[in-house]
C-alpha cells in the first residue's frame, strides 16, 4: 500500500488538487485511487469503506489508520511531510488562515455556477448563476485578490516568508482556475495583481511540480469542477 | 490590556459567537471590544489597524504582537489555553475537520438568505433566497445533521471523545442558529437527532457557559447575523 491515499474525483481538478500538488511536489509516496480504480472509490470512501470517521465529502486522505478529510485539515497535515510547511508557529497560523481565505473564494467561485443548490445542474439555476457571477465579477473578485496582493507582497512574493509554503500553491492553482473561467475578468486584473503572477510562474517552475504538469496526471480545467467557463456568466 | 482581544460584529451572533463561547467557558481574561467600543473597532481592524497581516473579515483575535482571522484558525490557537482541546493529536485533527463541517454549514445556511450577493440587502434576492432555502430544507439540513449525528453517536456523545471540546460548543450554536431560523423544518428533524441536542443541551449547563447565556453579553439570535428567521422562506 502507498504510504498516502487520496480519494478525489478523477474526472476533475477541484478542492483535491493542491493536494495534488503538495504530493507530487514532495516526491512522496501516494496513490491517486480514484485516477487508478476509477470513481467507485470515491463513492467507497464517502460510504465509510475507510474506516475510522466517514467523511461528508472528499477530498478523503489515508494515511496508515488516519482517514482525514477537509482540504484544509489535509493541507496542513501533509505540509511537514512534503516540505511545504512555514517555519515558525506564528507563521503555520497565518499560512492556515490564508489557505481558509483561498478556500472561502474557491467557494465564490463555485457558487458562481451553482447559486441555488448542489442538487441542480447549472443548467437548472442559470438565471441565478448569472446574477451572482455578475456581482462577483463586479467588485468582490478585485477584493480577494488584492487582499492576497498585498499579504504576499508585504512577506516577501511569498504567503508566509521566507519559503515557498503549501498555501503558495494553492494560490497558484486558484489563480489559473479564475484565468480559466473568467478570462476577461482576469486580464483586466492582471495588471493589479504583479506579484501573485509572479509567484504563480514560480511555483509551476519547481521542478517535480512542472514534471506534473506537463504529465497526464495532471488534469485540465474542465465544466465539471469548480472551475467552469461558461461564456454566457461573463458576456 | 486584556490577555485576548476579539474583535467582532458587535450586533450579532455570528461567526465571532463560538469564540465569544470558548472565552466565556474558561473565564480567561479577554475584551469583546465591539461590544465596548462599538462597531468602530470592527472597522479598524478590517483595515489593518491592529498591525500585523489584515484581515479580509472578522472575528479577528489579538493575542500579543499576534493577530489572527479565520473563526476555525482562532478556536483551534484558543482551544488549549481554553481547556477545550481534544486529548491526541488525531483527535485535534479530527476536531478541526467537524468544526470546518459546521462552517460550511453555517456557509450554506448563510446562503439560504444572501444566494447572489453578500453586497445586497436579502430583501433584493428574495426570489433566489426562496429557491435556496427550499433546496436547503429539501434534503441537504437533514444529511448534513445525520452525518454529524452519526458522528457523536459513535464517539460517545461528543465529536471527539472522552470530553467536550470546542467543536461541541460549535456545534450547539449552530443547532440553536438553525432552530431560530427554521422552527418548522427543525421540528420535524429532533427525533432524528437525539445525541445532537442531549450535546447542545450537556454544552449549555457548563456553569461558566450557563452565566454567559443568561446575561446581556449574549447576544439573541437576530435578522442582521447568519441565523435568520423569514418565515416566508420556510413557508
Amino acid at each position: 500500500m502507498a504510504l498516502y491515499e487520496l480519494y478525489y474525483w478523477p474526472m476533475l481538478p477541484g478542492r483535491g488538487e493542491v493536494l495534488r500538488m503538495m504530493l507530487e511536489d514532495a516526491g512522496v509516496d501516494y496513490r491517486d485511487v480514484a485516477r487508478e480504480e476509477g470513481i467507485e472509490a470515491v463513492v467507497k470512501a464517502r460510504q465509510g469503506g475507510l474506516g475510522g470517521v466517514v467523511p461528508f465529502a472528499p477530498p478523503v486522505l489515508r494515511h496508515g489508520e488516519l482517514v482525514l478529510s477537509q482540504s484544509s485539515v489535509i493541507a496542513r497535515y501533509l505540509c511537514e511531510p512534503c516540505g511545504l510547511a512555514p517555519r515558525s508557529e506564528p507563521g503555520k497560523l497565518l499560512a492556515d488562515q490564508h489557505f481558509l481565505g483561498w478556500a472561502d473564494l474557491v467557494g465564490e467561485v463555485h457558487d458562481t455556477h451553482h447559486p441555488i443548490s448542489v442538487g441542480l445542474r447549472y443548467e437548472e439555476q442559470r438565471e441565478a448563476a448569472k446574477q451572482r457571477t455578475d456581482r462577483f465579477l463586479d467588485g468582490r473578485l478585485a477584493q480577494w485578490l488584492a487582499h492576497f496582493e498585498d499579504i504576499i507582497s508585504d512577506a516577501g512574493g511569498v504567503h508566509v516568508g521566507p519559503d515557498i509554503t503549501y498555501v503558495d500553491l494553492q494560490a497558484r492553482f486558484v489563480l489559473r482556475g479564475i484565468a480559466y473561467a473568467f478570462p476577461k475578468a482576469f486580464d483586466q486584473l492582471r495588471a493589479k495583481i504583479p506579484s501573485l503572477l509572479a509567484l504563480a510562474d514560480r511555483v509551476e517552475a519547481r521542478p517535480r511540480l512542472a514534471a506534473y504538469l506537463a504529465s497526464s496526471r495532471a488534469l485540465p480545467f474542465n465544466e465539471h469542477g469548480i472551475f467552469r467557463h461558461y461564456p454566457e456568466l461573463e458576456g
